[in-house]
């Protein structure tokens, strides 16, 4: 009786005279003379195809065999022996050979051939059948995973916060608004006929309510999708992307810090040692020094320094940049490229900002003039993650408020949090995507997400 | 040098003998005769307290920790002691007491005593700082890491899903809009001016993109938020709730039956070994007998049995119900509880319904008259998984698309799966809270999320 296995399976040499069914979709078929054909066989268990060798003893290797091609989906009963071929360990030599589909060539959209990613991302459907997507989609999952370990292993508690908000998490960006009421109706309406009585929106971070739960558990994590109506349309933003944010009570910007780059550190090693086939693709035809790249990032120790240190070396470094570089305005890309890639030539994490450039949650500090922020800067990207201790004190944070004109009954419950048995607390974010054009090496982030959202895209 | 661990730890014999710094809230004071106080310290670890000996050799004793009340947060420092007391291992005579912030016991809502679930749903972000609803916090997190798992282990790649769609898991529920149109204007407008050139909403399933995946890689699953807009008011609805779907290539009806018993069984046990203290909770207040439920759930083994034979049984039943009992029409709650608790005594997989009641991408039986449907049926609740083989015959598809009136156009990448490469295919949702009120007993779905969003209820 044949086992069912997946690819990966087959492809180890444990698998060797073993009798197995094999399932997937025929990626290419090349006849030999004398009667036999090789086809290679995958089923994303894997990125590499195992190879079948089905010769004309097959009941349907003139009918159906010998007309197979890409796309096709079959059962495979056979041996595996161990192949000849120097590029894989093992080979399966067919007894049986079932079609589930055909893929027709004149109409099927995925040659043998390479495409641009520009047309595959018009048959998002499609896409996952390729090697690139395949890779990405395993990555994607590993990542998500390690990120789910960490956090647990931790002592992390993974909290849902909630999509659909009523509250807005200070300016971080446009909102979509969410409504059952018809957009396009010219009935006059009111915001009490909409289904929550009030205007809501898609949410842009889970901090606030996360903030709450921290003030109430300890640590806790939460890991969902949120949303920019922004329209962007460049290889960095999406309308819908997945966001990770930690949140811990009693944790000072140190500890912060110290999480963040156990954070990185954990699942960049996470994904090189569980997806190093996916990864020596992306090294190979994506980004040449890819894993060696990574790997000096999880050896490295992050350089700590505050913002007021970064002006002065920026300032003293001799550079021209295109944007000025002056104590008070926003680092631009440039300036933390050439802190990680030319001064320091590892990861920084730059803390201690002007007030001024910083939304009102974050810890003001004695100086008056700066906050307890922190980004973490890798090379080639710059900012990876975003966070910060939170000011805890009710009338900091309410003077605060004040300042920047916010409604401070908006925020009535998050104030109760000061109000009530505060505590030190801090948190960051990171965006899934930015991450994963990081270790991946794709250059647009429509790539690294299944179903991309960008303006006038919401096909599928 | 104090080490800074957790109330959980403190709580273990192992750390007796140690000098260590403790931070949390206070849940009770009380003052002995003697110059001495006993504090309740929780930091949501665990559900258990650790009890703090305070004694007036502290400096702030009379300035400070005599005026601790429920709900301040507090460092302590001091030694691991072994408990006389019989309901607690240790205790910790504390040499120092900070006091991080206050909770004036005029105001703060969360006295000693019980409140209502009605009350605390209005203070959604202090909630979880009582038993109840730290209890479900950490079961939940508990449960949906082991969600992850499970798949993990099993070779599902986990994959995200989008949230905002511009497809509709035929009227699986009523749906709300996404827009960047003000739907209170007046001006007229058309759709193309909204931000994704059409009309938008927010996802009630994940399953026909998951589909699209499982057909190129396999085996995955998602796991996110799904919504929908229905006017409901009761104790098993929400507006917003997390759903996890798997959906796996060449996997038969059996396959997936398999799967959903295998995956129910494992979540429930890692509840229960994971959070014990937690569930013994549950048990003693909520619903005495869960436990013992839980784990004959776990130890049996699932009837399967046919839509149809299950019409006979209840038919036969001599049991007078409310709704009538005849093929063709849908089971009710009491007829599904007749089965998992009279009559079974356990779980139940009931499959192939007639295709009348299910949806249009369900596979269609030889008869011609049911459908590949599988429903999970647990004692008490009822339906707690839906599933189905898929249609993957093109033809097929279409014609059962036509004769429920759907516009084959707006399917086309959906057709496409069926079009090349189509293989068989199978998979289920589980809704995240529905298994939460079934392993907690929390009656009301509003206290197993943290911020539950139902008509009219979006505050926080």
């Amino acid at each position: 009786m044949a086992e069912k296995i997946s690819v990966a399976q087959a492809r180890r040499p444990e698998a060797i005279g073993k009798e197995v069914l094999l399932q997937g979709w025929v990626r290419t078929r090349r006849d030999s003379k004398g009667g036999f054909s090789f086809l290679e066989l995958n089923d994303g268990s894997c990125l590499g195809n195992i190879q079948i060798i089905a010769d004309n003893r097959l009941l349907n290797y003139e009918s159906e065999v010998k007309r197979l091609t890409t796309g096709c989906s079959i059962a495979v009963e056979g041996v595996v022996q161990a192949s000849p071929g120097r590029e894989q360990a093992t080979e399966v030599l067919a007894s049986r050979i079932f079609v589930y589909g055909w893929a027709d060539p004149e109409k099927y959209p995925l040659q043998k051939k390479r495409h641009s990613y520009e047309f595959l991302r018009t048959i998002a459907h499609l896409r996952p059948r390729t090697n690139s997507f395949g890779a990405v989609a395993r990555v994607r999952s590993a990542m998500s995973f390690s990120i789910h370990r960490f956090f647990q292993e931790e002592g992390f508690l993974y909290i849902h916060t909630p999509i659909i908000t009523a509250s807005d998490c200070e300016g971080a960006g446009a909102m979509f608004r969410v409504t059952t009421l018809d957009p396009l109706s010219k009935e006059p309406r009111n915001p009490s006929q909409d289904f929550f009585g009030k205007p809501t929106y898609l949410t842009v971070s889970g901090q606030l309510e996360a903030e709450a739960y921290a003030c109430a558990l300890g640590k806790v994590y939460t890991f969902g999708p949120t949303f920019r109506a922004e329209n962007s349309n460049t290889t960095r933003h999406l309308a819908e992307f997945w966001m990770v944010e930690p949140e811990a009570a009693f944790f000072e910007l140190s500890d912060n810090m110290d999480l963040a780059e156990r954070f990185l550190k954990r699942i960049f090693r996470d994904v090189l040692e569980q997806c190093a086939e996916d990864m020596e693709f992306f090294d190979r035809w994506v980004e040449p020094g890819l894993i060696q790249r990574l790997q000096e990032i999880i050896d490295s120790e992050f350089v700590r320094l505050t913002y007021t240190e970064a002006i002065d070396i920026l300032q003293k470094s001799g550079e021209t940049f295109e944007f000025p570089v002056e104590w008070g305005r926003d680092l631009q890309a440039e300036h933390e490229r050439y802190l990680t890639e030319k001064h320091f030539r590892r990861p920084v994490i730059l803390i201690d900002y002007p007030r001024q450039i910083k939304p009102f949650y974050m810890r003001v500090n004695d100086d008056g003039k700066t906050v307890r922020a922190m980004d973490v800067l890798l090379p080639r990207v710059g900012e990876i993650i975003g966070g910060s201790q939170r000011e805890e004190r009710l009338d900091v944070l309410e003077q605060r408020m004040e300042e920047l004109g916010l409604n401070k009954e908006n925020y009535w419950w998050y104030l109760d949090l000061r109000r009530f048995g505060t505590v030190p607390h801090s948190g960051f974010g990171l965006g899934l995507e930015r991450a994963l054009q990081f270790v991946t090496g794709m250059g647009n982030i429509r790539d690294v997400i299944p179903f991309p959202r960008f303006p006038g895209n919401a096909e599928f």
